[in-house]
């Protein structure tokens, strides 16, 4: 089969690899027809090291149950299925609590002998625990949306939960990628009463107003946070969702919360320490978040994107089939791109 | 009147300064009859500057209403009175959320003309919205657990709130000084299973077992995160408090944490950056915390210290009068006491 391997910063290919197949009997052989590029894929993209055995990729798709291991119970082949970036038991403690991305016995995709989602198939570890069978006359139209189920949508959702959006809150979206714009429809969702997003790219500023923010901050740095402090008769941002990881935008995260408000990480940390240990101490600011547990989010968040009451599929602005996945990451790392949907 | 005032790290002496007198409107004379020296006094006290007008010392005290300005309404002249240790009006959009610590109008004692808590009297601005009345007729034998509401036991209780304890958690507590002394009773209070003690002081672990840790952590760095580990089926706790501010006591209580728990933190950061910035992440570790708004709390723990349910006093094993008090600083400092109570 085809999939995507990355050998080193910018150098990613399409390769023939061993066919995806049955190992283990909680495993669900999956056909992959939709994937998506991720931010955090991006990362690697900058600054990976050469390889010369590679690295497969891709840990958002949806897909077709074509095969299933003798101990999986839940799924039919044929099931059409959204898989979260990780897969997950579904059984352990962390589990239990809904915190998936910690399971005791799960993984990641493109590692370990488990297949990458920018590929024609996958093997789906843990498959009753991970996997999330769709209405099977899922609608064309929806699949974008349903796509970001998968990584995008629950990750700003996640941080929307984890910086204490509710309704009335006033909230403070840092970085204007997909994961910021889904952070907008999650606020919104949750009944925030103003959503400021703190960007400058005018396409992404446009689908974020669309999505229900409220105000632009387009400054950077200190002026980002006077902005903020002007928006809000100088107190700050209840809820803040850090959506970058830079350490310069989680200084500014950290700086626009208000005391006693908090501020929820899901761009993953580019630097070893958190900034600004006494501002947030003596502000009583709580910093909360890391990777979305996706696979306990997405039941929550199918209703309102099977009746079209939110549209996170839009952050999608390219689609490519696997040939041009190569070109979809220099896309997206030139900003030319918000994200890219791989259709197979 | 006499007062305690610091000159410099170790030079602490009681002196004449001016009586304290009303100025502001909503301001109360309070003859403060006990006080006690703070964990957080020791700072300055092993760093300050040589200062030669000094500094005053204290913010935790007990005393009766000796006079009160035209605007004060809550308040009567002879009312036996426990302060939080900052004041706070009470009605500023930080105190409505009950983050008294914040206010928009409020202070610390022993600044900008404020008395400390050191001393014979203090003048307490914004009367109404800090002082809370303590029934008449408290007992004698109560008034070291009144005390400690006016910090230490409302800061154990900010830890362990901040650090998501509850019924069935387990509950790690670093540091065995007053604070973490009153985080065990905190966190017994709110129906922890587990609360392991970190540290080594004979006096002090004996303490926090009848206050109710069920087990002891003697060991530091790495190898207490694996005793922490082995104590609770290798996953660690789900809420710590850190009762100490050190960069090493805080990447102890990071460590110690489950994926999905919390770190509440009360000990004053004494490094400019939160460590563990990765870890904290990859496990969905909150970290929150601060100074307590112990005027939110007071009333809540109060009459659970009435009633006997909790003795947050047994903190102080020395007592002395208002010339004894360099020597308390002393004390402390050099670990002879746990905390210090001073009887005028």
């Amino acid at each position: 089969m085809r999939a995507t391997v990355m050998y080193g910063a910018g150098d990613v290919r399409i390769e023939s690899v061993p066919d995806a197949r049955l190992i283990e009997a909680a495993d669900a052989l999956v056909t992959v027809t939709r994937a998506a590029i991720c931010g955090s894929d991006l990362w690697p993209y900058k600054s990976m090291e050469p390889s010369k055995t590679g690295r497969r990729m891709g840990h958002e798709f949806i897909g077709v149950v074509e095969a299933l291991g003798a101990d999986v119970r839940t799924l039919n082949v044929g099931d059409l299925v959204v898989a979260p970036f990780v897969w997950s038991d579904g059984t352990c403690v962390f589990c239990r609590d809904g915190l998936h991305t910690s399971c005791l016995h799960g993984g990641r995709y493109g590692s370990d002998g488990v297949d990458g989602g920018q590929g024609e198939a996958v093997r789906v570890p843990q498959a009753d625990g991970t996997l999330v069978v769709l209405p099977a006359g899922a609608d064309d139209a929806l699949m974008p949306s349903l796509l970001t189920l998968s990584d995008v949508m629950s990750t700003g959702h996640h941080a929307a939960l984890s910086a204490n959006v509710g309704p009335g809150k006033t909230v403070a979206v840092v970085g204007d990628g997909a994961v910021g714009l889904c952070g907008v429809i999650a606020a919104r969702r949750l009944g925030a009463e103003q959503i400021m997003i703190l960007g400058r790219h005018a396409d992404r500023i446009a689908l974020a107003k669309d999505f229900g923010a409220t105000d632009v901050v387009s400054e950077r740095g200190e002026e980002a946070v006077e902005r903020v402090r002007e928006l809000t008769d100088g107190l700050g941002a209840h809820s803040v969702l850090e959506c970058v990881g830079y350490a310069q935008s989680t200084v500014t995260a950290l700086s626009i919360a208000r005391p006693g408000g908090a501020v929820g990480r899901v761009g993953v940390p580019q630097d070893e320490v958190i900034p600004e240990a006494e501002s947030t101490f003596f502000d009583n600011v709580t910093i909360a978040g890391g990777p979305a547990p996706a696979r306990a989010y997405i039941e929550e968040l199918l209703p309102d994107v099977l009746e079209g009451r939110i549209e996170p599929g839009r952050v999608f602005d390219r689609v490519t089939d696997l040939d041009g996945v190569p070109d979809g990451y220099r896309a997206m790392n030139e900003r030319e791109a918000i994200k890219v949907l791989i259709q197979f």
